[in-house]
């Protein structure tokens, strides 16, 4: 899936990320990077809502799941089983999300759990930044179960 | 604030509350339920997306730490610090956010903290409810800062 059709396929399968006007700026096995004007994402102190700061993160997260698992051949669907986020600065403009790099052994895990025992959960760490700044951290953990195709996989 | 008004509120002043569709069930200094329906906030597996939970939890934490502090005539800016979710069960109709009653004691402790040195801390628990199910737990740091009016405060 190229960075394209990455955004063509978040915005379609799950709206909210079209009602914020998400970008898709890297998507790869390897990191993801996505983000959202301030606009659509405001809050009542014309900065950005955490709502909308959470929801780009766990987006981000999960893209990077998705498209690493596809990029291995394993067909799954993942969700997210939990979310710890910290928000440490006001957000006046534009903000992305960056997945943290995965640590191998974590990712190898992962896969082998989904392999042998159909599920598998991993952690995922993602860096909000806006103007240069970090704002806000996140941590997810997902849960991959093997065996069911999502809409949109091929 | 009435009921209509706190969803009016909550509509113009964070645009996203109405792209997912919220409405206010119930908004007062005791307790705050937002619902949301499916559609505008599904995902990939036609359940709720874990970034629309997420963020409807932080608006009610939100919303019950603003009406309560306006009831007891603190005027202060209040926004979210830290959260913490964990998703329990797919959703797969509409959901509302219903907030925990507050400890009285950490209450009074955080308007004392606001008065005394003008920004006070309390944590807020809310429950999301699916068709009569806990789908998901939530908790917010929320910190208000004393002194500064927000859009709509009168």
């Amino acid at each position: 899936m190229r960075r394209g059709e990455v955004e063509e396929y978040l915005r379609e399968q799950i709206p909210l990320s079209a009602g914020m006007d998400i970008s898709v700026v890297e998507a790869s096995p390897d990191g993801v990077t996505i983000e959202a004007p301030l606009d659509p994402n405001v809050n009542h102190r014309s900065t950005a809502f955490g709502g909308s700061v959470a929801a780009l993160a766990i987006l981000a997260g999960w893209t990077l799941v998705h498209l690493r698992l596809r990029a291995e051949g394993l067909v799954t669907y993942t969700v997210i089983q939990s979310s710890a986020a910290h928000f440490d600065a006001p957000v006046s403009g534009p903000f992305r999300a960056v997945t943290e790099p995965v640590d191998d052994h974590a990712w190898e895990k992962f896969t082998r759990a989904i392999t042998r025992h159909n599920k598998g959960r991993i952690g995922i760490s993602v860096r909000v930044m806006s103007d240069g700044h970090a704002v806000a951290s996140f941590t997810g953990a997902y849960v991959a179960i093997a065996g069911h195709k999502s809409a949109g996989d091929e």
